[in-house]
């Protein structure tokens, strides 16, 4: 097979990826290993920035998202006692939606028929070859056995932490940046109404907690927890009264306590590899960086990545302009150093850190009464929690 | 002697209080173990805020302040080649009081005479008793060898990090907060003209540098150092050669070179020490406190700390309201861990630390990126740098 663009994996940037660039008339196949199903089921972020929600206005693909994402004008900070509400229409004039990334995948998955954006699920053994010159390809083996090969001028990796996109790079020519937490988020799913109108990250003496949520009747909670911990380990009522402390009186008195639809724990990292080009080799989205879930910016990020490459792709095929594919790196780059810097930043003020003293935990009261007397304070947390400008 | 408060310490928070109580009618009297000359002697801080030259204003001494002291409507935060400008004047529609502490120290010293404040020079040994009653007392040992008992309603400890108040309150009673730096800054002053208008704090790959000043003539820089580093590794031409180099070419073009007129390697630390008051002990300045010089909030703190006791000596004096002096420490703290994670934030930002890996750096290029590019997050450092309100 032949094509400009070979995306590898279909998750969401994959998939936004490959409807953009057909939209702009570019040839391309996305090559995923698993099954739709597999790819539905992963659980992640609920939290949509404008330039998410704006691709999907750009394709025609929003339809279900503006009926059922919900606008959240605020979130909050809570310590001990107190909520912080930071309010993003007030501040920034600017808010995010609501909406899981499980129903944004199936709305893109679910066009790929009509716009003609041709997926192959259950690709085994994705392999990048020659991603260093300008005629690379990928090889897969379907399920019946057969191999298979995707000629391009470029491969894009949407491929995840896990993929093989990244690893095509060779060791002499990335770096990588990572700082990994002590700490996993328990996460639990229930179909319960959530406990309040927008989000509320807690730092409570006993550790973080996140009230978070899907839908007017799907809530989304964590709490932090050692990474020898097991699923075991936490019932669903141990998690619940945990949750009604952490959050603290406020929120704990609005929890519709439920049965868990989903349970995990996850760990916490920050990573970026840099460049994210390589000859003719794009990556985006968790390929290339990954973000700790505070402040919801991983899937944002793999949408801002998506929006730079569908640039330089256009501007490569439509203008013949070689140089945008140049620039890709360092523009993506620019924006993702800001988001893991938030992310990482509102990680240390809301989690425990076993190695902090006395001064580190008064350092994070005393920035939290800062925000909470700040309007300067508070419009640059709601700035980066909307999204910085692409 | 008998005085309704004997002051400790008489650098300018302890000259500073006496004057603002002397103004209130109330009685009092400075003690300080040390000569006139050696309190002068002190080469410290040199940028004022907005209530220290407004305690200065209301004493009616800020005449040769107003006249020689240099207002700073910006500064700069240098990364390498680059300067991001801090426009304090646009941002908060405030400015800063370029004025040295030996200056406002001269300028408080020579009113006492003539004001009716009483300052012992000179006094060895002071000692504080019974703090925890309503009859405490203060005793030391004059240079002829004779004791003295002051006996007074409040003592309030203006004697900095090493001064006896602080060590007055018992152990079981005060809670110490800290954190040490793993490195100094060394300091030269010079009779040259400054490198530039504003101040300019630098994180170069080799390290810290802050081009400040005194006067127009008169220049202050410092560059960070091992802390293993003696004075005899720096002859000054080194340190020129460094603090071109650290700074960037656009201030290095600017830098008059000439020799030191004092030279000095000082330990950086953040710590506090709560309560502030202990029983009829209130506690001002360095002697509850210490910040890192980053953002010079040091002698602006023992100003706001000053106004803090007066409100409420005033209020207990004048107005017969004991609550004053029992809300002295919450108020005072507020301000002063606020002051404390600027000072903590900006020292982070700004020096390299030896375990910091390249995610750390790239956090610390990342957040300079940020402020280069948010009015918000400028607003937020403009705010914290011209001082918080009281």
């Amino acid at each position: 097979m032949r094509k400009q663009v070979c995306i590898v994996g279909a998750g969401p940037a994959g998939l936004l990826l490959g409807h953009l660039l057909r939209a702009e008339g570019i040839d391309c196949v996305v090559v995923e290993q698993r099954s739709p199903g597999y790819v539905l089921g992963r659980i992640r972020a609920g939290v949509l920035e404008r330039i998410t929600v704006s691709l999907m206005e750009q394709l025609g693909l929003d339809a279900r998202l503006k009926a059922e994402g919900m606008p959240h004008g605020e979130f909050s900070l809570a310590d001990g006692e107190r909520l912080i509400h930071i309010d993003l229409m007030d501040l920034v004039g600017q808010q995010v939606t609501v909406y899981g990334q499980t129903e944004l995948t199936r709305d893109l998955m679910e066009a790929c028929d009509a716009r003609g954006l041709q997926v192959i699920y259950g690709a085994e053994g994705v392999t990048l070859h020659d991603v260093a010159t300008d005629a690379p390809f990928v090889t897969y083996t379907s399920s019946d056995g057969t191999e298979h090969r995707v000629e391009a001028r470029f491969v894009v990796g949407c491929d995840g932490f896990h993929g093989p996109s990244r690893r095509a790079v060779p060791a002499s020519v990335g770096r990588e940046y990572e700082r990994v937490y002590p700490f996993g988020w328990l996460g639990i799913l229930a179909d319960v109404p959530p406990c309040g109108a927008g989000l509320i990250y807690a730092n409570h003496e006993r550790g973080f907690a996140l009230a978070s949520q899907r839908s007017p009747t799907r809530s989304r909670y964590y709490v932090d927890v050692p990474l020898t911990d097991r699923l075991e380990d936490w019932p669903d009522e141990r998690i619940w009264d945990e949750l009604a402390t952490r959050l603290g009186p406020e929120a704990a008195a609005h929890i519709t306590r439920g049965p868990s639809i989903e349970k995990s724990i996850a760990p916490l990292r920050s990573y970026v590899f840099a460049p994210m080009r390589h000859g003719s080799l794009l990556l985006c989205g968790d390929s290339a960086h990954i973000v700790p879930p505070t402040g919801a910016k991983g899937l944002n990020l793999a949408a801002s990545d998506v929006y730079y490459a569908t640039e330089a792709l256009r501007a490569f095929f439509g203008a013949n302009d070689p140089d945008a594919i140049g620039g890709y790196s360092d523009k993506a780059l620019a924006r993702v150093w800001k988001a893991e810097r938030f992310s990482w930043s509102l990680t240390r003020l809301m989690h425990r850190f076993p190695e902090d003293g006395p001064f580190e935990r008064a350092m994070q009261v005393a920035e939290l009464d800062y925000i909470a007397s700040s309007r300067a304070a508070q419009t640059s947390i709601a700035e980066n929690y909307v999204g910085l400008p692409v």
